[in-house]
C-alpha cells in the first residue's frame, strides 16, 4: 500500500483499511507528513505538578476496588414486577474493551434470586441411568482434572428488545448486554459421568440448580461428552454467587440458562425431561403456531460497541470502530463493517487470541466526515455461517419468535453526531 | 496406551502420564473397572432440599461481589516501616486457577502510594527528541488504535524471599505472589511517538509516573517499537487506581516497575537517564562488587500452586499437580514435573491458550502413596531457555543479587502430608 493511499476509504462513508492500524503504517504516514488524529492533540507546554503528586498516596489493600470516577459504570437491571430476584442485569458492553468481562459486571439472569449456599454443605448428585450413583462436594471435585477455557455466555433472550416494531433508543448494553466472556475452569462432566458409569440407554441428562426455582434443563449426552464442564472458577477466582457459586454447569456456546447455576443434581435419562424451563420458556413460537424446542447453540453474532446507541460523536475526523463478535459454533473467521447501511463492506482487524466460542474483538479505522452514516458489523464464523439482517431473520421467524436474536445491529450517525438505533 | 497402564507411574514417586486427564482415558478406566478418585465419593442417598432453596434468593446488583465465604482470600501486604504506601501486596496464587488474575487481586508495588488522579485533568506529555511535543488526555487517547493482549506482569523482586539462607515457611503467594496475569488494552506507544516524530538520535525514552515518587525508568527504543503500549483497560474495565488509573505504560515480559503506572511523561532521549529508580534500586549487585543494570526481561519461570507451601494433603490417593509457567521471552514450550527432587521428570499438560508472555496453566496427575516426596516444576520457553535450579542460579549470581529470582521451587511433602518449602 502506498503512503498516499493510507487515508483513502476502501468502503463507503469513510471506512479505511485495517492496515492503517499497523505501527508501520503510522510511521509511513508521519514520513509522508500526514497526521493521524488531530483532535485533542496540541503543542505541549511544560507540565505542572498536579496536586496528587504533592502528597503520599494511599496504601495497599487486601482486595482492590475501582476508581471512584468509574463507579457509575454499572450493570443495568430490574426485577420483574412483584418478585424479588426474577429478572436480569446487563453487562455495560459499551464501557468495556478487549474480550474479558470482569466478574462484577458479568450479566445476571435469575429465576428466583441468588441462593445463599453454604459451600461446605453443598453437594452434587449424579444419578439416574448410571451404575453407581455418586455425590461430590466442592473439595472432592477439585481432586478431578481441571480444564480452563475462555468462553462467552449469552442468554438466549439477549437482544430481544430489537424484536419490537420500533427500534428502542437505548445504550448498546440495554439491548445486547445479556452476554459476557470469562475464563471458566472446571471438571469435564464426562469424567464425572464415567466415574458413575453411564448405562447404554443414557442419552440425555437433566441438570437441576439449587436455587428456589430449581431451574432445570435437559441436555443431550453428545454435548456433555464434547465439552461440558462443572465450573468452579471464573476469571481465576471462585465463581461468584450470581454466577453459580460454588459450582455450575457450563456448556460452551449454548444458550445461557442451560449452563445451570448452583448445580445440585445431574440425572442421566433416556430422553429430554421437558421441564417447565424448557417448555413454558426458552422455546420459540413459529409462524405456523408450533413451538421450536431445543434450539441450543447461540449462533454467529457481532455488535459495534463504539460508537453505539445514545453515544455522541466528538466532532469529525478519524475514529476507530470497535466491537465484539462471537459464535456458539466455533471461531470467528471474519468480521466486516459497513458505514453506508450495508451497501459496501470493509474487513475489520481481529485481535488475537481468536478462540472458539469466545468474544473476538474487532476494530477498524473510520474517518467520519460529518455526514449521515449507518454503521453495521457482520460476523462470519468458521462454519461459514453469516450473521443475518434483521429483515431476513424476522422474515423467517415471524413476529412471536422471542429468543436467539442474532441479526446485524445498525447504528445511525446523524449530521449532528448523535448515534441511534435503527432498523435497516 | 493400554488401559492397565493408565495408573502406572511414568516418573518417580507416583507421577502419572498427562493423558490420564483425557476424557477417553477416564472412560477406558471405567471400562477396566478402575475408579479414578475414591476420596469423598460415596453412594448417593436422595438429596434433601436445602434451606437456601426454600426461600427466594437475593436480587440483581449493579456491580457484583464475591461470596462472603470467599472474602478471606486476600492479597497479603505490608507497608515499609514509617511510610504510608511504600511496599507491595501479593496475589494469592494458591487460591486461583486458570490464567486470569481478577483485578481486585492483582499484585501491587507502590513507591509512594496510589495517587488520587482526576481522570479528566490527567495529561500525558510526549517531548524531548521529537519534532512536535504533544499532550494526550484520556479521551484523545481512546481515538487511537487500541490493541488487546493477555500478558503477565512480574515485579523483578518477586520470589526474593528464597534468597534467604533458610527456606521461608510461607504460602506460595507470600514467596511468589508479585506476579499476575491480565488482559491489557491500550494504544501502541510507537503510534503516539510517530505522531510526535522521533528524531534520528532518539534511541531511548524516559517514562515518568504521576505518583508522589515520580517513579521513572529508561527504556530502549527497540522495546518501545516492538510491543510497548499505553494501557487504559485491564480485564475489560478501566485500569484500577492500584494499577495506574487512568493510564500506564505496559512493557510485555519486562520487569514490572518499568511498566510505569499513572504515566504522565514520555521524554525521548539519546541514552538512559539513570534515574534513582534504576540505580539505587532495580539493579543487581554481582559477586565482583559491580552492579548489573538494565536486566529487563523476566526470564522463564514456573511454580506449582497446588499443592504448595503450608498446604496439607487430604490423605493418600490421586491428586492433580497444578501450576503456572511464564517467560518474558515468549511462549512456554514445555513444563516438566518431578516428585522425587529432580531425579526423574514427567511432562505436564498445558492448557490452551498458550500465549506469549502470559501465564500458561499446567497440570499433571499424581498418585501420592503417603511417602515423603519433593515436588518441582521446570519450565522451558520457546527460546529453549530452561528454568535453573536454585543452586545454579545462586552460584552464578552470588549472595547479593536480589532481583530476577527464577529458580525451580521445591515443595516437600512429608509422610504426614504437610507441604513445606525446601531448598533442593
Amino acid at each position: 500500500m502506498k503512503k498516499s493511499d493510507l487515508l483513502e476509504p476502501i468502503a463507503g462513508n469513510g471506512l479505511l483499511h485495517r492496515r492503517l492500524f499497523l505501527k508501520s503504517s503510522v510511521a509511513a504516514m508521519g514520513a509522508a507528513g500526514l497526521q493521524f488524529i488531530t483532535a485533542k492533540v496540541a503543542t505541549a507546554a511544560p507540565l505542572e505538578v498536579p496536586a496528587w503528586m504533592q502528597i503520599p498516596g494511599t496504601g495497599m489493600s487486601g482486595y482492590g476496588a475501582r476508581s471512584r470516577h468509574e463507579e457509575h459504570i454499572q450493570r443495568s437491571f430490574g426485577s420483574l414486577p412483584g418478585t424479588v430476584g426474577v429478572g436480569s442485569s446487563k453487562t455495560p458492553l459499551e464501557h468495556l474493551e478487549g474480550i474479558i468481562t470482569p466478574g462484577a459486571l458479568h450479566f445476571e439472569r435469575h429465576h428466583n434470586g441468588i441462593p445463599d449456599i453454604a459451600p461446605l454443605e453443598h453437594q452434587l448428585l449424579i444419578h439416574g441411568l448410571v451404575d453407581r450413583p455418586l455425590t461430590f462436594d466442592l473439595e472432592s471435585l477439585t481432586r478431578y482434572p481441571l480444564v480452563s477455557h475462555i468462553h462467552f455466555l449469552e442468554c438466549s433472550g439477549n437482544s430481544g428488545a430489537n424484536n419490537a416494531p420500533k427500534p428502542p433508543q437505548l445504550p448498546a448494553s440495554s439491548i445486547h448486554g445479556l452476554v459476557s466472556c470469562s475464563e471458566w475452569t472446571g471438571v469435564p462432566l464426562a469424567v464425572l459421568l464415567d466415574e458413575a458409569g453411564v448405562q447404554s440407554e443414557g442419552s440425555w441428562i437433566l441438570a437441576e440448580g439449587s436455587d428456589a426455582a430449581a431451574m432445570s434443563r435437559s441436555i443431550p449426552m453428545a454435548k456433555v461428552r464434547d465439552d461440558a464442564i462443572v465450573a468452579i472458577y471464573q476469571n481465576g477466582e471462585h465463581l461468584r454467587p450470581a454466577n453459580g457459586y460454588p459450582m455450575r454447569l457450563f456448556l460452551p456456546g449454548w444458550e445461557g440458562n442451560m449452563s445451570v447455576k448452583w448445580l445440585r443434581r445431574i440425572q442421566v435419562t433416556s430422553g429430554p425431561t421437558m421441564t417447565k424451563d424448557e417448555t413454558s420458556k426458552y422455546s420459540d413460537l413459529m409462524p405456523d403456531g408450533r413451538s421450536k424446542l431445543f434450539t441450543f447453540p447461540m449462533e454467529v453474532k457481532s455488535l459495534i460497541t463504539s460508537p453505539s446507541g445514545t453515544n455522541a460523536m466528538q466532532g469529525t475526523g478519524l475514529y476507530q470502530v470497535s466491537g465484539i463478535a462471537w459464535s456458539g459454533l466455533g471461531r470467528i473467521r471474519r468480521v466486516e463493517v459497513s458505514a453506508d447501511d450495508g451497501r459496501t463492506w470493509a474487513e475489520a482487524a481481529l485481535t488475537d487470541p481468536v478462540l472458539p466460542r469466545a468474544f473476538t474483538r474487532f476494530r477498524l479505522p473510520w474517518r467520519w466526515d460529518g455526514g449521515p452514516a449507518v454503521l453495521q458489523s457482520r460476523a462470519i464464523d468458521e462454519t461459514g455461517a453469516v450473521q443475518p439482517t434483521r429483515t431476513v431473520l424476522l422474515g423467517e421467524r415471524g413476529a412471536n419468535y422471542r429468543y436467539h436474536y442474532n441479526a446485524i445491529q445498525s447504528w445511525a450517525v446523524s449530521e449532528t453526531g448523535e448515534v441511534s438505533n435503527v432498523y435497516s
